[in-house]
């Protein structure tokens, strides 16, 4: 144990300010520029070790942080992410370990060329340094970021809700022993003990810190963020997805990828929120809208309401609306630039799809709807790390700069550039 | 002319609120996303014809500049950067040719693979959609960053400085004139006329308009994005540049490197400011300094105070200062651990050198040092979009997220994720 460690834990009574807290984790981030690929693998090992060794503390402090919950009302969603039974404790300990399988991404050569005055060019991958985590309840969260950073060679900084703070901070636990198993300093990864609400506007302006911040919560947060961080950030924010039917498709098909988008896990990002169609096609399609999406509320345009006759009135703030919920908005439109005017209108910038046979129709949405992903003749909900064969996530960035869409293993990485002459001077 | 069009001149008197504008501008945007390549690259040729033929409207409103300037007592480093003379007039439409002769990069495929389950997935480079630019005196900005926006499918709002409206808005209207020749809405190259504080302002909140908003200028105005700004940006920040100067080096390729770094052209953000000499070659290497930074005012700790008579001490203050001027701040370090220490300590993150034989020294520097460039054995000066082989550059970023060092057509885009099944869903 250094002699920061040793400080860390006097400090304990006297809470250390954040300040410092960030720049022990600045400190300790460096440290993992100096260890290779390997060593940071083992430590995943290790801190999935630790973190089974330590399941009864943990899973104890999980009661302790519900039965809180309990006193404070927390609604049944909020107890439910905050509940971390055994199931999702194992998954959470295997998410680890799957991180730590995931392919070497610091050090790549992403381009590497040699200019005609001899001197050798690379853009290498390296870490960001310090990533900086706001989430709310789900405490699985805090392993997760954990485990993508390590492997990335970046520091984090967990900063979870209070709600969830024995459990967060009996989580960190087990993984900074588990970093110190494996030789690396414990503050490699820092769960934040402050969660006040000036803390969070204080921990969004540790400039010099922390090298991105990713926040991972509702439209307050992200609010927040926009008004208050000076520190760059990467925003996961809304998913207000459309399925455009396009006239002439199969409509079999459309009619699986619009129940599959909207049915299958309605409470996700990915899922579709709003349904366009059409004309030529909207009568045989949302004439069987009863059947396919059985359950749904419908809140449709005029022109929906004729064939599905329990429709709702959709109003302009229904079709703004990711429902996250059994709820569809329907338009039906008379062409494809109408449906590409409204998802621009509407769209968060996360996922949007059509299902069209004709292909000039599909080159034309790929290329003018602008999203995080454009989905051809497919299913919203494939638009995840894991699906799309990134392995895990740290969030699906709905932003244009640095990563857009899922966010795995690189989008913790940048590149940098590596020089090298042999005596070359500017002339 | 469009409807759109005959109401922004309607309003020429009664000026139109800045979200109108980036609302024109955001819908020309999209029509970039409907051309092609070939398009695209026709309207810049276009471009550099209508300048060509506006040249003395140009000159002539920054002849009236100039004279504003004059009354105004503005500095003459300002009044040098106002200046548009024949000269600099003929390298700006040069500029705008070269960046048209530049590879196309929208539309470029980035990683393409398909999944087990059949799913086709492309990440693909796609415009960011409208760049921000806000910028100091020089005049050629306009056309510069007219160019690269436009080569690489932006939309571009450009926000001059006061002192050079009318040069800007001589050389907005040729490039306006030179779109619409090559069947391309006006708007997407915009010269922002209100130049007042307040606009600055609100310019930095036009979210839902500007995508990436990208500040050229000094501290003053890189603190105030980082204050206000509620848009994502890219910092082109200050360049406090080292060259460490390792033990067993070649001594002669070390002075010729930190001459040429130093003095090639002081004025520059990748020009050198500190200077740190391994103690094992501080004697031989400094004693020399007289000779070969001849002209530079030196600042040094004690141990190169003992070499170089005339140095002057060297404050904290001087070894965290860009100085862009013959001014060099000098410390002896014990090792290459504590060369890096410095560089953590005092480093902007834009380039950072070493001039070593030992190929483990190197290896270390490369890795551990966290700089948008690292160059071993060579001048710091290379680190420039020309130099490096991008064409033209819009800044060197000395940030973390999206673009890391100059900054060419690619930092202007970002991929968007493309799928297309044949009727895949998510089981």
């Amino acid at each position: 144990m250094g002699p920061d460690a040793k400080l860390f834990l006097m400090s304990d009574t006297a809470l250390p300010s954040l300040t410092e807290v960030a720049s022990r984790v600045k400190s300790a981030s460096y440290v993992l520029t100096e260890v290779n690929g390997e060593q940071r693998t083992e430590a995943l090992r290790a801190m999935a070790r630790c973190l089974e060794r330590s399941k009864t503390e943990i899973l104890k402090a999980n009661i302790s942080d519900l039965e809180r919950g309990r006193r404070s009302d927390l609604t049944k969603t909020q107890m439910d992410r905050l509940t971390l039974n055994d199931q999702r404790f194992e998954a959470m300990v295997a998410g680890v370990l799957e991180v730590a399988r995931l392919p070497e991404v610091v050090g790549q050569v992403v381009k590497g060329y040699t200019l005609p005055n001899g001197l050798s060019v690379q853009q290498m991958r390296v870490p960001l340094g310090v990533v900086g985590i706001v989430y709310e309840n789900r405490p699985n969260v805090t392993a997760d970021a954990a485990a993508l950073c390590v492997k990335s060679a970046n520091a984090v900084m967990l900063r979870g809700s209070s709600q969830a703070i024995e459990t967060n901070l009996a989580i960190g636990d087990a993984i900074v022993q588990g970093l110190e198993d494996a030789g690396l300093p414990g503050e490699v990864v820092t769960v934040v003990r402050d969660t006040t609400r000036d803390g969070a506007i204080e921990f969004m302006r540790l400039n010099g810190y922390i090298d991105c911040l990713i926040p991972r919560g509702g439209p307050a947060l992200i609010r927040a963020i926009r008004e208050s961080a000076t520190v760059p950030y990467v925003l996961d924010g809304d998913g207000n997805c459309h399925i455009y039917v396009d006239k002439g498709c199969d409509i079999e098909m459309a009619k699986k990828i619009v129940a599959n988008a909207k049915v299958q896990r309605p409470g996700v990002c990915n899922a579709a929120e709003t349904l366009l169609v059409h004309e030529a096609v909207a009568r045989e399609f949302l004439s069987d809208v009863p059947s396919f999406l059985r359950g749904v509320e419908i809140r449709g345009d005029d022109e929906t309401r004729r064939y599905v006759l329990d429709a709702m009135v959709a109003t302009e703030d229904d079709f703004a609306t990711e429902f996250l919920d059994m709820v569809l908005a329907v338009r039906v439109v008379k062409d494809l630039d109408e449906a590409i005017a409204h998802i621009r209108r509407f769209s968060t910038g996360h996922s949007e799809a059509i299902v069209t046979n004709d292909r000039q129709a599909a080159e034309r949405f790929k290329r003018e709807v602008d999203a995080a992903a454009v989905v051809v003749n497919a299913s919203t909900r494939f638009v995840d790390g894991n699906q799309l064969g990134l392995g895990a996530e740290i969030g699906i960035s709905t932003q244009k700069l640095h990563a857009r869409g899922p966010m795995g293993l690189e989008a913790l990485t940048n590149v940098k550039y590596v020089i090298e002459g042999n005596g070359h001077i500017r002339t």
